[in-house]
């Protein structure tokens, strides 16, 4: 279901005949399509206009698809929409004002000459900034584009709808005002120069579709230097979102994370992040495997022991993978009673189901992954606390609350559940409380 | 009456009483204050509470005016407001979504997996970025806060009202999304190289704020190198209004523009870009001085002439002084018939009424010149036209039209009149398409 993933809408005019919407429906169907949305536009004396909804999996399909619906006799197709395309126009984020400006004494008090005194207040005490501007809200999402979802380093610009995407997310979810920020670089000493002088325009700093290895080197780099919260979301949103579905498949399957051995295959940005986590959580022993010897050397230096595939695979309680590689775990590799998330998308390293043929007691994949649990509800926190740094405790912390909104037979619950993101919000607040980390953000 | 910069509301309990906010009023007066805004706030059997809004000069003043009112016996203050702080309180900006996400479809379309295509077809074709993301409707406003206002240099962050007050105009004149980038050093190089590598974030660049000599380093090099509308607002916006002003104060006075000369007193910012204006428009002769040698150096190989104070209020028709040095012009400087603006905030170069009983046809000061008025249609038009760059053309047309919406008495109009910010738009649409500049901006 997730491979249909382009949404057409067809415009179509059918006679008022029983039985019309049924052939509409069987052509579609013949070739494979999804039907989502119907709805009536208009109907008059002989005809109905309707608008429906396709799902395609590819350009190539949903061309199959809008040919075997020209062909039918008697239903004429008006017109066909991109939907997704159709959501874009325009862009998908806006930013205004919050204030009223109707008359000449609004605009002597939120311009000149009254935001003269404001400045001064805050040149004076620059800690003022955080009530008077709106860095108590903002949140700075930097990307140079270099590994934007599955397509790989597509440049800035192209990465630009996705960075929307998470702004939208940011205000749906968590009231918080982000920006997109495109880096055109690929060098990240100049990556983390650009963020740094630009940095005290947002309170938090959000960093996005960053490959590896820069990514690594960028996020530590900037929370060392910028003394505000960092967050390099395809490491840590993905990590905690994954940590909670592992905690839930657990808890269904009752296995003791705390007495398991933790498996992690692949160490990229999301991987690394799941094993340092695991490690964070006090999990038995955190196990690593990765073509990369450096990548392993850098886990099995916080602790993680790195092996080769099929040890991993035969000493894991609980197996996490996330390579890019289809296929790469074997059914016969798969240990009896073991959890398995194989989360590559959109294919997994092993079909789920194979898995639990194959004995797993539980397996998930990649499609229930999804980082608008973790992030806005992770800054709103932050940036109430006012705290310079996210920990890791803050991390699993999220990863647990996010477990708990589960409904019986997930493993991770959905966004719109709004009490998520305020929950994460409390953990975070209140982690940073207990590390006594409130009010230390720089500004 | 400008000098009346801070508004406070004073919130007192009166007795239903004849005379009690008389007697009020009358305390306030005492102490050389201006009421505003006065409202009830609630009513009860014996007493009335009130809102007052008071305008005051400076902190000492408005500690004055409420001593007074504490002293009055049979009203009590209940509570005091800064109405400027409080207007600031949380920011005065944010930004959000455009779209709506109700459901997981929603997801699909703006987030995973349905941006995956977007993403990919602007990677293809570049130019789809103008219609699906927001780039068709933003400017980032950067600035280092080293010239804010009549400040000096406080700093990116104590800057930061400012800039977002430039961005709540944006919204409010022209629909635009504008964003304050606050870039940390005062280096021309860096700054123009950080701004370099962030602007393609961005459909404008809106340059604020920048003191002498950097700012003209900066707009030239960044002009230069992103071929996309760049504008540094205190040279250009300051230019333009200013402009409007003169050519209205010279139609109320029967003075030609094109067969005068016209005096440029200072060139700093505003300054140079009033002067280059003036050459652009096609005055009889543009006239120059400032105390630096290389100021007027490089207004002269633009075809104006140096000359010295005394010369040029001697032989200018039209006078501009933005000095930033009150009292400079001596009234037994003044030409009879002369159009004297003394720009300088708060205090002019010379007192309008001075001017005028010295001789001058006309004089007015800085206190009607509002860059509101240019750079919202300004952008709002740039964009439209997806015009690589602003002309000086473009700018004297805006001023143009600008001055022909000030009602009769003033020399400029109202930026509420919203069919200034539209006309704006239009002129720089036409002279773009005259220009031959349609469609010509890098993204």
């Amino acid at each position: 279901m997730r491979k249909f993933s382009i949404d057409t809408n067809l415009r179509v005019r059918l006679f008022h005949q029983p039985g019309q919407l049924a052939r509409l429906a069987a052509a579609i169907a013949e070739q494979g399509s999804l039907m989502g949305e119907i709805a009536i536009v208009s109907i008059d004396e002989h005809h109905t206009v309707r608008d429906v909804a396709i799902e395609t999996s590819d350009d190539e399909h949903t061309r199959r698809v809008i040919g075997a619906v020209k062909a039918l006799a008697g239903i004429e197709l008006l017109a066909i929409t991109d939907r997704v395309f159709e959501r874009h126009q325009g862009g998908k984020i806006r930013s205004g004002s919050r204030v009223k400006v109707e008359q000449v004494v609004d605009l002597r008090h939120i311009y000149t000459p009254g935001v003269a005194r404001v400045a001064k207040a805050i040149e004076r005490e620059p800690a003022l900034a955080w009530d008077l501007t709106s860095l108590g809200h903002s949140v700075g999402i930097f990307t140079n584009g270099s590994r934007v979802l599955g397509l790989g380093n597509i440049g800035p610009l192209a990465s630009l709808p996705v960075m929307e995407g998470k702004a939208v997310l940011y205000d749906r979810f968590a009231g918080l005002s982000a920006t997109p920020l495109l880096v055109d670089t690929l060098e990240a000493e100049r990556f983390v120069d650009a963020v740094e002088l630009l940095s005290r325009s947002f309170g938090g700093i959000h960093l996005e579709d960053i490959r590896i290895p820069e990514c690594f080197v960028i996020e530590r780099e900037l929370i060392r230097r910028l003394q505000k919260p960092v967050m390099h979301d395809d490491q840590h949103g993905t990590a905690i979102v994954a940590l909670a579905a592992v905690l839930n498949a657990c808890k269904l399957t009752g296995v003791d994370p705390s007495s398991s051995r933790v498996g992690q295959i692949g160490l990229g940005a999301a991987g690394s992040a799941i094993a340092r986590l695991a490690l964070t959580l006090g999990a038995r022993e955190v196990l690593v495997s990765d073509v990369s010897p450096q990548a392993v050397a850098a886990l099995e230096a916080e602790g993680a022991r790195g092996v080769d595939l099929p040890t991993l695979l035969q000493q894991a309680d609980i197996v996490v993978a996330t390579t890019g590689k289809p296929g790469l775990i074997r059914p016969d590799m798969v240990r009896r009673g073991q959890v398995i998330f194989s989360l590559s998308n959109p294919d997994p390293e092993i079909d789920p189901g194979a898995a639990v043929a194959a004995g797993a007691a539980f397996a998930g994949d990649g499609r229930s992954i999804n980082n608008a649990l973790a992030f806005p509800g992770l800054f709103k926190g932050i940036l109430e606390a006012r705290a310079r740094r996210f920990t890791p405790e803050m991390y699993t912390d999220a990863a647990r609350v996010i477990a708990s909104f589960a409904q019986p037979g997930e493993v991770v619950p959905s966004p719109f559940d709004m009490r998520i993101h305020d929950a994460v919000r409390e953990a975070v607040l209140l982690r940073a409380r207990q590390q006594d980390l409130i009010g230390t953000a720089r500004l």
